[in-house]
């Protein structure tokens, strides 16, 4: 993190009671990281728009075959990656293909941790013959929702990141393993705190097109209002996020959030849309875009 | 080493029709890879045993979850082997596990090249935690005999080689690629041939326990007597493969065949027993044995 | 087949000798069958539109699980025919959802009749709870053509066939079981001989939007002009299929070719105007359109 | 049920305040159904002893596909289940062969009622096959725990077995379907309340090795003296539970427990042992065995 993030930091504090301030210069400085989940495609099934959406992010979650992606789907979406610039991290999940890994299971801490570790395994490989690389690891679904407060799952994924660091290098290389790959997770949850005390960075991740409750978590889908569907709504929340680290709870409250990437969706013709609405919006208000890998 | 063994190499000498002379010094070097398919569990379905065989082969093909093996039996077999000091190759496979890989596939050569570098990927990772390292690839059933004679997969098994080792190095660090990864095939292979010729490594494969066609390749296992199963013939086919590089064919000829390594089976308790006594017959012959990768 | 049928025969073969002759009254009796691929969606991953396709066609090859369509998306896609009075029929394949059932798989087989009567079964009984009833059997893609001339798989699926037949009937019932399923197979294959052998009855089946070769097989997919894509010779080989059981192959030759069904695609926007074009054309020129099974 | 069923009943109502009453003579009228897993292997990997099996119950739960079983495996267990007069049921699943079932899967309801649907479908044909029938459905593992108080998924099922009877009978007979496919659930479970209510004949299954808690639970494997593995202990109990329909609990009180059926395992040769202890006991203690369903 740079001078700049620094700075951006100081400003956004001495403003935070007012609302979305898009005016001083330490603003234009304020950057934030976009991702969305990408080779999502299974054999012949298509699924969203990948090249559209490798034009808005800065990072891509690309499946590893557990609940999407095929090898050849992984390595077409590495290399669209790689072509954009765009940072690649590991979308991690449950196998469970049927289910596109949005079903709880109840996988032994165990196995889930080499799951895990296979998983980014077969996708480091699939990047590397692109010239790409792994640059984080971000739960998918259904194991996304459950390390925000499931122990031994996140426990679980905690131990794989671990362990995929501390192993020997990779192609045989001497010397100490690499640092962790840093983890994508829910500001407040469990497995982002389990990662930090374990010295693996973590990336607080947070959604333009969804409502938050007072708390900071999610409004759960089944509640009226959970998703924001029209585009100023989300690109104000967006930036909202991006400048001032703060979004407007469902109740009418502000509540902070501070996170250093914000998740898009990219599985409809308008959620493309949408995305684009977001990023220009960012880029008026002076908001930098970058990997935050 | 014992005398026994020269003289009987001093005895082959005189006796051969072909050059390929190993003079008598070079006798006391005899030595032989012995390579087993390990890690062919799945979820609660166990296959063969492995801790037996561990304590006999110096190479152990461990299953990258195509054909058989979940990242938890993967991880299994690899700390297994690295706790035997036994070095590992990546068993790629189609993916097929209803048929365990032993059925014919006519995949593209696009994603058959995918797969091989998803499943050397996964593997790779899951070793690396374990502290071993994949020090080859050995395509596993019926991709094993395809790539024998079809082009265009063998050339696809080879483009995954040849691309896992062009890459960055995983783990980031920077310069040139390894060196290719080792294949493990059988001799006379289109496989083999356009490996060779692609600057890979290639590792030629004999079996104890199959009997030879004069042509040098295996008599189908539908024809009989195409399966070894006299232990003192058996035996005796290692130790001729081993020490003079050459085995008697089904027809009762003498047929040259240069293997570095040579493949034991450890699915039934009479396999592993049989495997047992090729181990002690190649040791009391004076056969070093050694992994070849 | 009934009078109608005759008659149309006895009128096709005095005009054997001339180009697509509309005119005399056989013809408006001229009937034939029109099928589609359906159901061939994944979890959450679509495929083509099934609504729009049970519009066009008489009879709805519905995928069983192995090449696509979990047990949901079958039960949709048999609830869509039922509700279109469109005909079932199970669209057996290999198991192989990665290739989605377009690869040859070297299956045994055993376990080639096996598959077939277990994914006939699982749709029978979707099929049953919409009301809906499998009316007959279509292999899929690598297995269609498979079968074609691999004599050990034509066999499996013509045992599944008889087996499913001979059994007692589902559901408890006294008494023999019914009569064999229908199997829809290409004019001349193998598959087709062995069952009619079998006393099964075999629907021809033709392609309006492929080009045949003068010995009545389709041009490969690799050769020019093997797909047609200008509706104009789409709708006017569906009409010579219908009413004069011809086709003008790629040499300018015509052939004659007895099919009883038609086959049409829907994987895309501009296949589904076709396949409508193809009904709209055989509706005007007085061909009726009914099930076969 | 029949009338020594009755009298049973009557007899054991009378006695049900003496512990272990082995005298009377509708004692010798006493009847339990004797249950087992089979048809558990998958493809190449095998999976506890079938044969033996088959002589010690008199009900096969066979595997559907989802948990374990391919086509040929569940066709050789109905072959067995055909050969040896032992009855069948669906041993129905959650989708997760890697998993074996035995873990939870947050599957939705519809989804778990297709699967239902599909699973029993694919085995009702291949018994057919075999001249066997599906006599009733047995919800595996996971499933199995979930549905004891999972409000959803134990709807799910009931679904399942009603749909499957509401539906014209398979094969196209006209009239009203079968008598709904009766349940075997565990004593006190929500599914089997739901199933009672529907009109779905339940039958209550007790384990003959397994602990139960003052409330007639099971107690969870994870706590002490959960498992029985003195034989005596398992005969005595499974005596105790067919002729007097209870159970001596953890904490040594008597509980009633009126099970039909009693599991039995074979996935080790000390569980096939065991079985045929319980077997023996059961005959020498006068209870008849003969399929529930």
């Amino acid at each position: 993190m740079g001078g700049a993030d620094v700075d951006r930091r100081l400003a956004a504090q001495q403003d935070r009671t007012s609302p979305a301030s898009l005016t001083a210069s330490p603003v234009a400085r304020a950057s934030i990281d976009l991702n969305a989940d990408l080779g999502e495609a299974l054999g012949v099934w298509p699924m969203g728009d990948d090249e559209a959406m490798l034009e808005v992010v800065t990072t891509a979650n690309i499946a590893c075959g557990a609940h999407a992606g095929d090898p050849t789907t992984m390595r077409r979406a590495c290399a669209g990656a790689n072509r954009h610039g765009v940072a690649v991290t590991a979308h991690v999940a449950y196998p469970d293909l049927l289910g596109f890994g949005r079903r709880f299971l109840d996988i032994s801490p165990t196995e889930l941790t080499d799951q895990v570790i296979a998983q980014v395994g077969a996708l480091q490989a699939i990047a590397a013959v692109e010239g790409a690389q792994v640059r984080g690891i971000k739960p998918h679904g259904a194991l996304y929702n459950a390390v925000v407060h499931h122990a031994a799952q996140a426990g679980a994924v905690v131990t794989a990141i671990r362990e995929l660091a501390a192993g020997p290098a990779p192609g045989g290389a001497a010397g100490p393993g690499p640092t962790p790959l840093p983890l994508v997770a829910a500001p407040g949850s469990l497995v982002g705190r389990l990662a930090s005390e374990a010295g693996i960075p973590v990336l607080a991740e947070a959604f333009a097109d969804r409502a938050y409750a007072p708390d900071g978590t999610l409004v759960p889908r089944s509640r009226p209002g959970s998703v924001l569907t029209d585009p100023q709504a989300v690109t104000a929340q967006a930036v909202s996020i991006a400048i001032d680290q703060r979004v407007r709870a469902l109740d009418g409250t502000w509540i902070e959030l501070e996170a250093r990437t914000l998740c898009l969706h990219g599985d409809t013709p308008s959620a493309v849309a949408l995305a684009r609405s977001v990023r220009t919006a960012l880029r008026e208000a002076g908001v930098g875009l970058e990997a935050a890998l």
